[in-house]
Formats: C-alpha cells, sequence, structure tokens
C-alpha cells in the first residue's frame, strides 16, 4: 500500500505550486497522505531549518559545506525515522518536498563535495530508504531565479548562477542514472501543463495500491 | 608553535576541573592559547548543544543515534573551520574538552552504530585534522556518574551504566590503540594528583615550543 514519492528541483522550479495540487487531487481520491518537506518536517527540522537559511546563520559565522550538509542530514535522518518510516510503515503515501537528492545536487555538484562521500552519509541518514517515484521540475536556472520571489530568497537562493547551474546539471545527472525512480517534468510549460505531467505519473501508482481515482 | 590538546572521558571524570587548571597555568606561562569545547566553541555550535541536550529535545520527539551524531558533526565541522584550525594556523595552543574520540567512544561504542562510518564521517567533519595530545581522564563508569551533579546531567548523562561501561570501554580501546596520541591518566585519583600528571605531559612540550614555564 505505501507510496514514497519526492519532488526535486531548483529555486524557481515550481515544487511547492505542483505538490499543493498534487496533495489536493490524492486528498480528494481518499488518499491516506502525509505532505511533508526538507529540511523541515518535524520539530527539530524546523529548528534546522533556521539554522541553515537566516540571513546570518548562527551570529555571522559562514558556515561550511560539511556543516551546511550534515545539518541537513541530521534533519533527514530524524525526519525518516519519525515521519516518513512510520507513515509508510503503515501503509500511507508520503509526499515529500525535497529529499535526499537535494543533498546530492546542492551540496555534491553546488558546493563540489566528494560526490561519493556525500553518497554515503546520505545512505547512513537515509537509513537506505529510497522513493519510489522522484518527479524533478527542470528548469533553467536562470528562468528558475527569475521566478523565484527575490523576498523568498534565502542564503542558498541567493548563490551565483553558476551554482545553480551546478545544482541543475547534478539533479539531469541523477536522473540519467535513475531513469525508473527519477522522472523529468519540463517545468519551463505552463503549470497546469506540469501538474497533468506529474499526476499521469502518479495516479496509475494509486490505482494499482487500490485508490479510485476521479479524473 | 601550534599545539592541539584534547580532553576526554566520561561523565564526572572532572574534565572541566582539569581543563580549567591547565589553562590556569598556560595563561601564567604566558602560552597563546584558546580553550574551547564541544559541542560548543561556537555560536552555532551552542543551538546545537541546546538542540542535544535539553530534556526534551524539539517538542518530545526522542532523536536517534545517527540523527545525533550528525548534529554533533555540524558543530564539529564548523568548530574547526572557524576556532581551532585558525588559532594553530597562527601558531597558537588549543585546549578542547572533547572532540573527536567523544563521537567515537559515545556514538560508535555507546549507541553501537558502525564503527567505521563513524569514522569516515568524523574525517569529514575533522577534515582530517588530530590532537597533538590528547588526555583521557579514566573513571569507573559507576564512580563518575556518582560524582557528577544530578541537576547538571543531560540527556546522555542520564543514560544506563551498561552505556556509560561501554564509553569507557570505547575510550579504553582508542588509548590502546593510539599509545602516542592518547595519553589515559587515573582520574579516580585527588584532582591534584590528577592534574599533576596532566601538566606533567604537557609542560615539556609547551618548553619545546619555546614557552618558559615557571613550576
Amino acid at each position: 500500500m505505501a507510496l514514497f514519492i519526492t519532488i526535486e528541483g531548483g529555486e524557481g522550479a515550481g515544487k511547492s505550486a505542483v505538490s499543493a495540487e498534487l496533495a489536493a487531487r490524492m486528498t480528494a481520491s481518499g488518499v491516506d497522505l502525509v505532505t511533508t518537506f526538507e529540511p523541515g518536517g518535524t520539530a527539530l527540522g524546523r529548528e534546522l531549518r533556521s539554522l541553515l537559511f537566516r540571513e546570518q546563520p548562527a551570529t555571522m559565522e559562514p558556515i561550511s559545506p560539511w556543516t551546511e550538509t550534515f545539518l541537513f542530514l541530521a534533519g533527514r535522518a530524524h525526519h525518516v525515522e519519525t515521519v516518513i518510516r512510520p507513515t509508510l510503515a503503515r501503509g500511507g503515501v508520503v509526499l515529500c518536498d525535497r529529499f535526499a537528492d537535494s543533498t546530492i545536487a546542492y551540496q555534491a555538484y553546488g558546493r563540489q563535495l566528494d560526490l561519493e562521500r556525500v553518497r554515503e552519509v546520505n545512505l547512513l541518514a537515509t537509513d537506505g530508504l529510497q522513493p519510489n517515484l522522484t518527479l524533478f521540475l527542470d528548469v533553467p536556472a536562470l528562468e528558475g531565479l527569475r521566478r523565484a520571489h527575490p523576498e523568498e530568497q534565502d542564503r542558498i537562493g541567493m548563490e551565483t548562477v553558476e551554482f545553480h547551474n551546478r545544482v541543475l546539471e547534478g539533479y539531469r545527472r541523477l536522473a540519467l542514472a535513475e531513469p525508473d525512480r527519477i522522472r523529468t517534468i519540463d517545468a519551463g510549460q505552463p503549470l497546469a501543463h506540469v501538474i497533468e505531467e506529474a499526476w499521469a505519473l502518479i495516479s496509475p501508482r494509486l490505482i494499482r495500491l487500490g485508490y479510485q481515482i476521479s479524473a
């Protein structure tokens, strides 16, 4: 019964809007759904999010790439243990905005940490849990940054265009390497098209789980 | 000129009292000294410390061993980068209450996480930095727990005696494996004797660095 879906992408890819509409459709279909996000999704995660994203983390000391990575991993390990695994264990569906692929894209590709090391520590944090389906909303970095509301930009969103290009390159390589799990959606399309493509990937899986999908 | 000294041990081993006296002697000898501690030692570290040690971390959700480990590692990576390495780089002496050996003793031995994995992530957090000298204050777990002030006991201090025995076993194995770096001091002795033993290990190194040691 269980299904673990993640949504990934760079800044301004439309993850929040797509997640919200997918969640509404799943709930309308009677799905036992938990929508969640990283970093965050738990009380500890929200506190780590505030350490990671406030403008001056921890009174002006900039944080190093590995410090940043370990903060994300602490939140992920806790999130998997207290939210994601328990939901899947009772047969529920988890829709999660960002998960382990974000750490590969942002910290290994964006921050240029050693890819194999990042993979290894990610595995420790997820305890080997993989999404059944990952929707990668692909939009060119400049277009995404143009779309993202400047007033919502955080420490990572404010990185250089080169950084965001590396992040996208990371996502695209992940998608090439795992085509069965990671499905790429052109997020340069109008939002309604993006949502239909995403729903066309999700709804057959819900039907296989026994849900009756209207639409 | 630089010298990196860490002090390690279980609960109630007397680390704080020994550190304070060693720091006073070094300062009196004109040493360019930074005394620091983990978790803590930076603004970010103090915030992580409060997440780790308050009685109900993050509103009652218990945190898993890997979550705990990643929180310690985030604080360590930041501490090494912003405090320890810069002090050593300018030729200063760092005296640090707990460092990477604590993670081996508490998380690998105490929490029984995979030792090799913990070593690997520790290396990422320290970026390979090793203390020149580690003083392990060895006191039987029951004796240490009896000494530790109950009102100062935190989430880890309140673990079982079996847990604290595993922590001590971890320290003792580390000391056996690295006898040149880790020097064991019997902390069951009166404090004044412990301090003299510690000072006898530190002062020759300070003299080699060119400091004039009175006493």
